[in-house]
């Protein structure tokens, strides 16, 4: 079958490799859509970060592997002991590999599980025509979702989850920074919460746009104050919640002035490194930043729920690239701005 | 009557005034001790930051003031409509006022209050012999509890208000950067809520010894890597809580490595410009800065209570000097690091 390896920095190429098989309690999987991650970006123009040069702990595997974390399909085959899966079953993957012994594991935020892995980083991923996965990975698709949207419950659990953080009620109000994937994602999230008033503050025309045609409300930070607006709009008592989806010194400055008191900046932003940031603006109104990452199964079967009930929508923000082009039409694209989101179709 | 009268920067001088009469609803205080305050000193030398230059919407006063916000004493006379304090009776005064009818106000966060005012920054304080209060502003110490104690409940209230915000339990572990006077006030604070392994991280040698002799224990940062030492300690599972009453990028930084998954780093620090914050560290982990400032009367009681109750003691950080050298024997020696907390006697 062929599959998108990856080498080490800057070397992905497009093989083919042995098809796998579901091992005792593993699922085979058809993948349908396959989307790329910043995190994908970042392997393969800085890494490896993740992926693994020493085989990993928990998934034995080590580089080269096959890429892909975010990713739909259709089960084509179960190994021995298999219960919930059947052939011919439609579902999303949720690739985390935890220990379930350490403290984060203990709790329940396996998120934050100290040995964490994931498939498609620490295990050959959905980069490929066929991918095998351990059963508990695994979401079933109900019949209204179809495969290309399921592809997207990934990154949009990392935004779901993000929104949770923020201890928000329908009749709260919300600033998200950035209208990349992410952004786009708490915009649904919050969305399907009951917020009204939400405001996505993005400086690129493009992704305002894109955000503006699923019908968000915009604010241009290089043209607007956006503290004296939010003052104005709030008679001075602020915004709820903010979101970092941006990761920039200037997104944390603006969204500390623009919060009330004692609620929370969630951040879900990666930072490349210490921003300048004015902890003053928290201690004076009790405010506090909120560090987010993943997800766990809660948000998963949440974001299903509400793609099932019509919640989320692709249209404008999303495309479809064949995997023989996955380096020219997928990663460049994504870096140059050209593209926000892209899903991989393995079988072209 | 004598008091410290502050006319702008670097202007403060010792006077006699007109000795004030209470008002209705007021009560008239005898001064026994009031601390001078990091806030204070802020104001001689870098103010008028909060002294008003315009009337105050709340009090109606401006500069000049006497100053002093960290005060107790013996009430010497009622005005009328007093109903729940009486003459001789011994006092605290938390001197915040408040409009009562903003969000924060509402909610019952008064500290938050967005027109807030102080007694001794804008209404004549507690350097003086007498001072005058609005009764809410009043508690009672109880016999247990000394006046040169009692001056001692408002930093006392800010460290232990702190202290609530870190969503400790008894079996907690914890981390508190800076052992100034907010520092020992945390150290006290966690250990009345029954945590036994908590660590002082301090690099002045005379502050670690101060608090030492209470019963703490001190880590030195600039000879032990603080983070390894905690890995260490906590088999790599990080502290429940830390605090910062530092407010310096060192502190900031180790804090957050020292962290365990989920857990606030408790920010009650007045940083002077925005600092270096490595926020990766927040989102990797799913922590947390959450800020912190004042009190309200919630606390002011507990700690009221603790004192009662033997949790608190003065020994090796607090002196007494008379107002009548209270320029040269505090504010000059508390700038200089020579002295640590310092009660000004008005008596003398």
């Amino acid at each position: 079958m062929r599959a998108a390896v990856y080498h080490g920095n800057r070397k992905l190429s497009i093989e083919d490799v042995p098809e796998p098989s579901p091992g005792k309690g593993q699922v085979k999987v058809r993948v349908s859509r396959n989307g790329i991650c910043g995190t994908d970006l970042h392997e393969y123009y800085d890494g490896p970060i993740f992926i693994p040069q020493e085989p990993h702990p928990l998934t034995g595997k080590s580089m080269p592997v096959v890429m892909g974390h975010e990713f739909s399909g259709v089960v084509t085959e179960i190994g021995p002991q298999v219960v919930n899966v059947r052939e011919g079953d439609h579902v999303v993957i949720e690739p985390i590999y935890r220990c379930g012994t350490c403290r984060a594991c203990r709790a329940g935020h396996y998120n934050l599980c100290s040995v964490i892995g994931f498939h498609g980083l620490m295990a050959d991923g959905g980069m490929a025509e066929y991918t095998v996965v351990p059963e508990n990975q695994v979401h079933k698709l109900p019949d209204q979702v179809p495969l290309e949207l399921g592809a997207l419950v990934e990154p949009l659990s990392v935004a779901y989850h993000a929104a949770t953080m923020g201890e928000v009620t329908s009749d709260s109000t919300a600033l998200i920074y950035g209208a990349g994937p992410i952004g786009i994602g708490l915009w649904f999230a919050l969305r399907s919460m009951g917020l009204t008033e939400i405001d996505v503050i993005e400086p690129s025309q493009t992704r305002r746009s894109s955000i503006e045609a699923l019908g968000a409300r915009t604010i241009d930070p290089t043209t607007q104050g956006v503290p004296a607006l939010i003052a104005d709009r709030t008679n001075g008592e602020g915004v709820d919640a903010a979101f970092d989806a941006a990761g920039v010194a200037p997104a944390v400055e603006s969204a500390l002035q623009c919060l009330a008191e004692r609620r929370p900046l969630v951040s879900v932003a990666i930072y490349d490194k210490p921003l300048s940031t004015p902890l003053l603006q928290l201690v004076l109104r009790e405010r506090r930043i909120q560090g987010t990452i993943c997800y766990t199964s809660e948000d998963y079967r949440a974001v299903i729920r509400l793609m099932a009930e019509g919640h989320y929508n692709t249209t404008g923000w999303v495309d479809t690239v064949p995997l023989s082009t996955v380096f020219e039409q997928g990663f460049e694209a994504l870096r140059a701005g050209r593209l926000m989101k892209v899903l991989v179709d393995p079988t072209r």
